[in-house]
């Protein structure tokens, strides 16, 4: 048995039974022995980035990893930014990721990169496996790491002649550790400023934004007066019927202090203090109120389930109703406005949907209009690098296995840094809708461009930086010549119209919404 | 004066005035800087990779720095693998690359990321800019080192407030280091060996593979029976009428092996040894006779010219004719192959063409059948990351100012790294012809699949990782939909004469050419 195929084995003993894929020479030997031994389902990615990505959106669905199989330095490299998300996103994934010979290492060979230095920046895990016999024990390793909570990126490294050399070792699944048991302290301080009378807020991140937090998080709010929101960086969170109605601090600036200012106390439930997105000329990183007391109920590792558990019990908070969001709207007309298109998606939207939400400035009051809607699972943009929103609902459906439609609100700006996504939904038939809130611009950099204070509008030079219409992108088009259908829109109706026929068939639509 | 006003004024200084960008909310006083100095020409990519391949294609064609407007973190990761290819053509960017301001980035805001560890992993220098008074002498000493031979990476993180703080210090241009002198003890062994009546070859790589130094070493080939070849892997070639008929040794190993077999010594010209792209279960590192000696004429950092020169004259190499090519050929008709396509651009090329060439497996005898066509310049991917040959004639065109036509030769597998870059030469109006050679498959992995001896042939799963056909990509919709006129050819007169057609007018084309 050689390395390569001592790896397969053991991630399948792992229960890894996926592989997002773009393969280079080096990782040949993988690629032969995933097509000799069966049990691993391989998706090919026309470009790292979509195949990180693709791992991300599976993880968050799956909430198990699956493994990447990616070229040598630059391939990974082109992959580097997804997982950069994933990680934000507290998602799990083992990158398989092949490199020169050891041995010829040595003699520079053009492709010979610093796969480790480059690994390191995003990975929390990385390793390189010396022969062929450590290769089944360090795979076992990695999916160990990758499955620690909350979720961790794992990097393996594969010489070519680790995995061509025989000696391969099978190895059996290890046990991911166990997290920290609930901290009695942190419960009681958080019990101590809940009973304070002082307005608090309990502020969630993942895996905290899912649906038993979410209900014990309620009971606290209704038993104490405390508010809930999330983090605006969130991957995951249960949305729709059934769930709370839990919003996200804002992303600008002002909005968020003022949202934040009421609050004496914060209480962070694997939650990251509300920080900017980027920091601004005169203003604050933190949002919160200056005076205001930050206490940590659970680290983004811990479980938040029995925290809250032993948070409600102590609190005694009896069992708190859902608030009713009413009936589902019906379908609007006319101009495409944000929540329109809100109200539009809340009113047809099939049973435990995906979404995934990478319409940067368009998309910012689409939450708050979906609450009717059935429930569903909606994936944010959590690391910020533009680029992750159609790769994620591809590993999504994939992770779904064709049972839930997935929906993508996708900026165009975002959408053009990773379409070739579009061909993988077509090649595996995903039931995937893309919805392109084309703009024909960045045009959160030319909010942006007013608030850094410079100047009330750009000039020739940081417009043609700024703006995407000379010449306009045919996203009909473009989605046509690799393989999905599309249809264009241009008001509220229409795009449910071409909502509603795509959501009736099982393969990927496209509608390219015109949006300003 | 803020920071970003002196780095603009110090570029300007240094003689830098291109900017291939794609900005984010961290570089937008850098945005605004750009808007408000007159001088610098901005080109916006829709990706980042495809901003640093442009940036490569410019320097290949200028032979000075263009800098890189890129956003922080991520956004740098997306653009390493063509500075990683530009690493290995030898060629100087100066990357631009925002970051967190200083006081934000303890916060650990969701795109804070590691850019610095990103960057040395393709940089030959990183700085971070600590404060506004310090960005016009890191400017300066990035462009010096840009410039330093042969061509060097040079990434430049401006953390936002070192952009928008007052105190910018403009600074003059610095000269960049002098090459190492000639080592005479190199020129008298390298003639010594010349003379020995040994098999001796010549290896040639950049920039020793430009026209003077060519020529010189036409004259010791002649002189002293010593053949002439350049590495596999090189960045810019100048070829056509005029030039030496220089040929690469080849990729294959066995191939490789076979052409270096007879020689005894090899007199590496800027060039490094042979050294296989990778290694191969039982086959040798080194392509070169196991008892052959290497001696290094020139460093890659030298200049090779004086060098040549010395021996030359040590030698007494008198002037030599260049071989006469034949005339122009006619244009082929018939099925498409390798070696008729490039009898086509040979028959049709204009003069001062410039060609990329990333048409990897189609594309390795292409090269033989193209020394009758007029003087023009030879681009190829010199870092094995595909991607960059779109990108880099973009770049280029922008180099040559609309005054050259550029010619992609282009794998369809490769051109779906960077699809994107059509849109910008939609935008800028270059006169770029790119010809996709459509064999709806990774060709080159089917050969490696075989040439690392597990199989004869892929099985199902292994097929679908390597496989472009389901569904076939329609590039002619790809093409138009982000701007670009495109027309499908199956012949090779059809493709000459959509070569012809695209060649008579100012804007990019598209051929998509059906190929095996």
């Amino acid at each position: 048995m050689n390395g390569a195929e001592s790896l397969v084995h053991t991630l399948l003993n792992c229960g890894v039974d996926t592989c997002f894929a773009n393969p280079g020479t080096s990782e040949m030997h993988f690629v032969a022995a995933l097509d000799q031994i069966p049990g691993i389902r391989c998706v090919l990615g026309l470009e790292e980035n979509i195949v990180t990505g693709m791992a991300d959106g599976y993880y968050r669905i799956a909430r198990k990893p699956a493994c990447t199989l990616l070229h040598c330095g630059p391939g990974f490299a082109n992959g580097m930014a997804n997982l950069h998300n994933a990680h934000r996103a507290r998602v799990g994934i083992v990158n398989i990721v092949g490199d020169q010979a050891t041995y010829h290492r040595p003699f520079d060979a053009p492709l010979t990169a610093d796969t480790e230095g480059m690994a390191r920046t995003v990975s929390h895990w990385v390793r390189t496996s010396a022969r062929s016999a450590d290769v089944g024990r360090d795979a076992a390793s990695a999916v160990q790491a990758a499955m620690t909570a909350p979720g961790q990126i794992a990097t393996l490294i594969l010489p070519a002649d680790a995995s061509w050399e025989s000696g391969g070792i099978v190895h059996a699944a290890l046990p991911p550790p166990k997290p920290a048991d609930v901290d009695h302290l942190a419960v009681e301080t958080a019990a101590r400023v809940l009973r304070s009378g002082s307005r608090v807020l309990l502020l969630l991140a993942d895996p905290a934004t899912q649906l038993p937090s979410q209900r014990l998080a309620r009971r606290l709010a209704q038993a104490t007066g405390a508010a809930l929101l999330a983090n605006f960086s969130i991957g995951h969170i249960a949305r729709g019927r059934g769930s709370v109605p839990l919003e996200r601090v804002p992303y600008v600036t002002d909005a968020a202090i003022e949202v934040l200012r009421p609050f004496r106390h914060i209480i962070l439930v694997n939650a990251k203090a509300p920080v900017g997105f980027f920091a601004y000329p005169g203003k604050p990183s933190l949002h919160c109120a200056p005076d205001a007391e930050i206490h940590v109920l659970t680290r983004p590792e811990q479980d938040p389930v029995p925290a809250l558990q032993a948070l409600v019990d102590e609190l005694g908070a009896p069992p708190a109703e859902l608030p009713d969001p009413g009936p589902r709207p019906d379908i609007p007309r006319g101009n495409v406005t944000p929540e329109g298109l809100a109200t539009a998606l809340a009113a047809i939207m099939p049973e435990q949907a995906i979404v995934t939400n990478e319409s940067i400035s368009f998309g910012r009051n689409l939450y708050k209009s979906t609450h009717a809607a059935p429930a569903h699972d909606w994936l944010e943009l959590a690391g910020g690098a533009i680029g992750d929103g159609i790769p994620v609902a591809t590993g999504a459906a994939i992770a779904a296995r064709g049972a839930r439609r997935v929906i993508s609100l996708q900026a165009d700006g975002s959408a053009l840094y990773s379409p070739q996504s579009l061909w993988t939904q077509a090649r595996e038939r995903l039931p995937c809708t893309t919805i392109i809130l084309n703009n024909r611009k960045y045009r959160i950099l030319i909010d942006e461009f007013r608030n850094v204070g410079v100047a009330a509008a750009p000039g020739p030079t940081a417009s043609g930086m700024l703006d995407l219409s000379g010449p306009a992108i045919d996203w009909v088009r473009l989605a046509n010549s690799l393989g999905v259908e599309a249809e264009r829109a241009a008001s509220l109706e229409r795009c449910a119209e071409l909502m509603r026929h795509s959501f009736e068939r099982p393969e990927p639509f496209l509608i390219e919404l015109q949006t300003q």
